[in-house]
């Protein structure tokens, strides 16, 4: 006798001590050993709750059968003992055709897995039987009709006869019948399907049905260990790492019907509201039907409160099983249950799928009923769902029937619908002077068209990665946005947009984008607008804040963007990029000025116009983040980006030169010929200020080294603009930080003079406030040297952009186009070092840095403000190896909170 | 009294052992105590050397005397009681007109130190007392020359007279006697002048000049003291970091005199030759003279040999001193002497400054001859020693009297002299057809310009840095080369350059440059060749090798270099570049096919053309190498550098442009249109190659991943090599580099099929060898994450010009025209980093990533491959972090084996 031949393998429902007491204490290894479906038939039996009785075949023995190829020890012995059990529990008789019991069998392995074999139901049937049957309910459509499910299930599944005779068979009876659907099937209809399938069984596999109920349940029961090692099973477990030597259970339960007459009903139903999160019963139930009527909507289903009504004692004991349910599972419960002549069993109750809303209600709810911990709650709503309340949303409905025209990369969430305009000018002017809904479409975005993007609805380009400049502004403004639509064509000339290879889209058509997914569609979707401000919501995130360990600040340039921040929760700014202010319309040719200036009067005096801008611009960040730190960046980008390109410049000055070709003489020739020599001049400037790599070029503290006056003016307008609200009684906290820093010596160099240069300014106010000057690290070097540079600097924040691209050496410009398109579609790369700091690398450094930094300077203020100050994953890391805070835009601050909150759940702050 | 009251502050020069006992045991101490100047003295004296009898004041009374405002203690009496002694060495009486004793007085530091107080020689002359020594030695011009000397040197270094009214009146003496020289002056002249002298520091000070002799000596000291807190002193100690509280001692010696007749004479001589290092006294004397005379070139000189006739006793004694010294010293001496009146003096002797051969014989020499180690010896020859031999040099001579037309950067040693060409076409033409020595003159040298450099004997270039295209290539062929000259103007269409203003040279004309300064001279300057295979360098190359603990290889793409790097002594190839051999005329269309190719056959085709080409390539390497080590980086650079550039395509096709324009039909306007249609079609390829950031972008292994076939070609190419090798029983050593990994998985998805390929090849020739792949550190990913690399990889080889870019953030195509040079030339950053490694970023990241490789791979090969591994800092840094070689240009290797021994003679490796 075999090591297996004195084990358990066979547990009844209401065995589960016994269970527990074989697999060992925990749930875990419970599941294990009964599988998961086995397990919570258990659990619901145990709580009292009326399963259907039935009994589990563990995996153990699923895994000693596939060792030894056949049914281990007393295995059967052990079954059929359990199917006796069965017996004495319905009172009915296996095989017994004046009392049946008829029994299904499942497949159950730990973890819910596709390509595993599925359901055989009415187990227990033969042609003697089921005549039986037919004569004691009185109802020969239904013996039949169980019958050839049966014959069908039992066919497919374990004699492996494939499905389309079955469904001919079908289709030829209904012909011949003169009807559309099998509801209309009569008796004598399903009885003669019973002998075709019985033949299509014995044709395919030259084997009969088998008539032996014992042996339909070894045959079944032997095809659910079998599949196991099917070729779909194994594919999924490797593609989801599940572990290969798990093996499956099989659950065999009494079969209860709820079409037995009028008594009987089945139906599904949650224990909350799924789309709202309301506390009230939600689902739908037939009278007299079966479980798949109702999903398959052949017949009208009745509201589920419509049951208390119909049968008020049924629906009591509804209530109260959903009630112990979610009180057991501590979650809203969606559940299937069938009423067999007055008798309510429950077929399944698992957790149940649920709307972003309703998912914070409930969690919001269930604190306040006691049920589960703030914690829990916080721990439960996930960062996308908190995105969902802060942006007009497609109709989900609508979607479904609408024309998807392209799929991009959803690098800004949210809907938006409008006319589609070709360039910011149009849409700056349909939006503003027309005031009509606009979609900007472009190949790319620039700096100058910053003005469009902010008067459209949504963004789309055809070129451009997760970090253009297109998904960064429009992540930057709330504005969704689809960009890198390859297919998509502009044609500027034509004022149209050809998408694949033949649909075309003129401007002003109507599109409807969806951030979220990618997706655009044509025409004029309705949308949806959920609503921040949702009170469970900002329980939800009160909570967060009481939990998360970090703080959050945000990305802002522009005072209303810094009043939004703050309403999301901000608490200060952790980047204002002041080269934003100089992009604005009136500033751009100062700015131009000060980079073309011959002279250093001439730039000395382009500065000086700037500073009274500057001030202006800082003074509303500090009203609107009284009392908080706002964080300044001195200008930071390369000057060329001030300019026009060269590229355009060449084409302008080819055209001219062609047009002055055709020209004799005369004024237009000599416009041209002026318009030659300003652009072949400026050429000359953008040419001189061309890098070869100016991602490590001239920018950020190189400049501010090179431009006397510079810093010192913005250090000026940021000081004076504190000045001004300190004086109306702002609490004011101006942090400077200097950007590209990749030695000390560059912040030694400049921090004495802006230092002079603020204390003069208070001193000339008359007013005093903290302040700090600190420095980004963006640059492996900074980092490697961060023991040094906090000698001089008080704060840190990473720019995790900048330094990704030279810790890995790759140009966030091109990235997206180039190879690592390639790594990541090959799955070489798991992650977009762009949109999850590259822990190992990346994160290593910074690791390095703030253990440098904080050994130099304890109580050096650390924070990121990278694009990944927004990103979840980023901000555990973060947490973890203990910044002080993430700063992300404005309508990432929510998510970072909770975020921060999930992050101090899961592992210590480091 | 003060607590100075009893401290001794005075010795004389015979007093070593009360000044060793006082100022602790070690060399240095009594340095600090005497001073440079005269703890030497002291040292001579010692050793029996005559020297002028004299005492020092201590360099703790002038930190007591400038602390208490005045002599401390009993400073004065203890002077005069030294007097005393003096008067007993000599036989003479201080201020005593019969028999009268001049002494000397000069300040000391323990540093040499421009600014402080210089010598007043003769004090102890008066009215008086010239009159006797007049009398007494029958020479009055000889007395008043004398006193006039005290007269002038006292008024200005005591008195604080300027020296243009002794000049001044100087002058006018020589008018009044109708004579040129000051040697035609007569007894009375100087008489007369002496009188002036007097007159001239009583007119500016108000005060007479002090006849008694104590006075004199008093002021004189006390000058000395002052002379260290003067402002060009501490400037000087500012800028050389030297402490201010060390004060200066002040040297008080008997007066000697080589002008007292033809038993007298006085001398400079080197105990060696100094340009040759051959073992003979060289040096020049004149009979009847002052020190001053002889190095004044007034009189003609005699060599020192003829001393051995003319004094045939104080020449031995002379000879026995140089001996003495040398063994003393253990170095070649420079010294001055003085016999008066027979007596042989010394007045001073110190280490004697050579040529680099001078340098590298005597320190062989003084091995065998006992006198320092072998390791002194290494120690004692510099790396710009060695590098002398291995380039002509510029005549030194014929330099002096050149036309310095331009000079730049010093990017590659050597004198090359030859025509002036501005193509590479011309360059070639003239050098191998026509045999003429040819200087390529260029803007800047791309790629393309490589035949027309090779050709040439040097280069000029006004654009680019330390590390341009021109920079690199002259190092690596040895060619003498000086960029960024930013005054040339090439004018092509002319065939001439302009330098500056209005200096024109036409192709054709002579030029001479020397590499080694950055000078290029107008004309054809004779050159001097020195012999890399000097037995002497050969010695001492061969004692570095014994002592170092790192290996040399170098960076060899060819198989000339390769030959050439062998007789240098390099120990393998650290880097072959394989794309070297993709530029070469006949491979360079092959290279373009495969790039512009439309399909992926096409493609493949012009693969499978590249490799017999590269595989004969490797042939001559691994040949060249037998028995060593061979790393062959695969293809690494940007596909865009094989391709013209977008800039000379677009200048291109508007140039077709407007000729089409002109051109009405035809065959020619058929011609120009189809050439606009390839260069666009072109154009567009090389746009679609752009990257904003080509040195963050795809090259390297994002190459090799995305070019299927072409990094199995190379590995094909070089395992077919290296079995045809191997047959003709050459031992290979094939080291397979894939360069620019910044992630694991990109050697993890290259690893198999490149070993499977290696494997096959091996399999078919039936040859066995060992042979090992690894990659390129250049990213800083790949050093943060070396542990995970080294899992995978079998070595390691720093590619430290990319990490410097990567790890600094500076693109090195434009920091040497960028901000870079700004922080080098206001000294923010002191040293370029692409010259040196920088130690503390850098350096740091590499340190880390040897322990985390080493960590998992504890036998990881380790080396340096960037251009650094031929700069001597770099060197020492890389043995200290543990590298276990560094690769260098062939030309390098002997530099860098001495450095290694350096290093190691240094400091531990780590």
């Amino acid at each position: 006798m075999s090591a297996s031949g004195d084990k358990k393998y066979v547990y009844l429902f209401n065995e589960l001590d016994a269970a527990r007491e074989a697999a060992g204490a925990d749930w875990d290894a419970v599941r294990t050993l009964l599988g998961g479906k086995g397990a919570n038939l258990f659990d619901a039996t145990e709580l009292g709750i009326p399963v259907p009785p039935g009994f589990t075949v563990t995996t153990e023995a699923c895994n000693d059968y596939l060792a030894e190829g056949g049914f281990p020890g007393s295995l059967w012995e052990q079954v059929q003992q359990a199917v006796i059990a069965l017996q004495g529990q319905t009172g009915k008789q296996f095989a017994d055709p004046e009392n049946p019991l008829l029994i299904s069998c499942r497949s159950g392995a730990k973890f819910s897995m596709p390509g595993m074999m599925d359901t055989i139901l009415n187990i227990g049937l033969n042609d003697q039987i089921v005549e039986s049957l037919s004569e004691q309910t009185g109802s020969a459509r239904f013996a039949y009709d169980l019958y050839r499910r049966l014959l069908q299930m039992f066919g497919a599944v374990v004699m492996g006869v494939p499905d389309e005779p079955f469904e001919h068979a079908i289709s030829a009876q209904r012909r011949q019948a003169g009807v559309k659907l099998d509801t209309e099937l009569t008796a004598d209809d399903w009885k003669a399907l019973c002998g075709r399938f019985k033949d299509i069984i014995q044709q395919q596999t030259a084997e009969d049905f088998p008539q032996d109920p014992t042996e339909q349940l070894k045959l079944a029961t032997e095809a659910v260990f079998k599949s196991w090692n099917g070729k779909r099973a194994i594919d999924y477990r490797n593609a989801d790492r599940i572990p290969h030597d798990l093996g499956t259970a099989v659950n065999i339960q009494t079969m209860v019907f709820g079409n037995t007459g009028e008594d009987s009903a089945t139906g599904v139903f949650m224990s909350r509201n799924a789309t709202t999160g309301e506390p009230e019963l939600e689902g739908d139930y037939l009278i007299n039907a079966q479980g798949e009527d109702v999903v398959a909507g052949i017949r009208a289903t009745l509201p589920i409160k419509q049951l208390g009504e119909d049968m008020p004692t049924q629906f009591q004991e509804l209530e109260a099983v959903a009630h112990k349910l979610e009180q057991h599972h501590r979650n809203m419960q969606d559940m299937e249950f069938t009423i067999e002549r007055g008798k309510l069993w429950m077929l399944q109750t698992r957790d149940g799928k649920r709307t972003a809303q309703a998912e914070v209600r409930i969690a919001a709810d269930m604190v306040e009923e006691g049920l589960i911990s703030r914690e829990e709650a916080v721990r439960r709503v996930k960062p996308d769902q908190v995105d969902f309340f802060l942006h007009p949303q497609l109709d989900q409905s609508a979607m479904e029937g609408a024309e998807l025209v392209a799929t991009g990369l959803n690098v800004s969430p949210g809907a938006a619908v409008g006319a589609v305009a070709f360039d910011p000018e149009t849409a700056e002017k349909w939006a503003n002077d027309e005031g009509r809904k606009v979609i900007l479409a472009r190949p790319e975005t620039r700096p100058d068209d910053v003005h469009g993007m902010l008067a459209a609805q949504g963004i789309i380009t055809s070129k451009g990665g997760r970090t253009s400049h297109a998904a960064l502004v429009a992540r930057q403004f709330g504005k969704p946005a689809v960009v890198g639509i390859a297919e998509l064509d502009i044609d500027l000339e034509a004022r149209r947009m050809q998408i694949g290879e033949d649909r075309v889209i003129n401007e002003g058509d109507f599109l409807s984008i969806d951030g979220n997914t990618g997706k655009v569609f044509a025409g004029e979707l309705p949308t949806v607008v959920p609503d921040i401000n949702d009170p469970h919501l900002l329980q939800i995130l009160s909570w967060a804040d009481e939990i998360r360990q970090i703080d959050v600040r945000a990305n802002a340039d522009y005072p209303h963007d810094a009043q939004r921040a703050r309403e999301y929760g901000a608490q200060g700014i952790g980047l204002c990029r002041t080269e934003h202010m100089f992009f604005e319309e009136d500033r751009l040719p100062i700015m131009q000025r000060m980079i073309t200036a011959d002279t250093p009067a001439e730039r000395a005096s382009a500065i000086t116009d700037l500073m009274p801008m500057q001030r202006s611009d800082f003074e509303g960040l500090f009203r609107a983040m009284d009392g908080l730190p706002v964080i300044i960046r001195l200008l930071d980008p390369p000057l060329h980006e001030f300019l026009p390109s060269a590229h355009e410049l060449i084409d302008r000055l080819t055209e001219l030169k062609l047009r002055a070709k055709d020209l004799k003489s005369g004024r237009r020739l000599d416009q041209v010929l002026r318009e030659i020599e300003d652009k072949s001049s400026l050429l000359e400037r953008v040419e001189a200020l061309e890098e070869s790599n100016p991602m490590l070029g001239t920018r950020g503290v190189r400049l501010g080294l090179q431009i006397p006056g510079l810093y010192q003016m913005q250090v000026h307008a940021i000081f004076e603009a504190a000045c001004r609200c300190a004086k109306d009684g702002v609490d004011v906290h101006p942090e400077v930080m200097i950007p590209l820093i990749s030695h000390e010596r560059e912040f030694r160099a400049l921090i004495d003079p802006l230092q002079t240069e603020a204390r003069m300014v208070m001193k000339e106010h008359g007013v005093e406030f903290p302040y700090l000057f600190g420095t980004m690290i963006e640059i492996p070097r900074a980092a490697l040297t961060a023991d040094d540079i906090a000698g001089v600097a008080q704060f840190f924040s990473f720019g995790t952009n900048d330094l990704t691209q030279t810790t890995y050496g790759i140009s966030r410009d091109d990235a997206e186009t180039g190879f690592l398109v390639h790594y990541l579609q090959t799955g070489l790369l798991k992650d977009n070092p762009f949109d999850t700091i590259d822990a190992n690398g990346v994160g290593r450094l910074m690791k390095f840095a703030i253990e440098q930094g904080r050994a130099t300077r304890p109580e050096l203020e650390i924070g990121i403000c990278g694009e990944h100050g927004g990103d979840p994953r980023s901000i555990h890391l973060c947490h973890r190896i203990g910044v002080d805070y993430v700063s992300c835009s404005p309508f990432r601050v929510p998510i970072a909170r909770l975020t921060a909150a999930h992050a101090a759940l899961e592992a210590p702050r480091g």
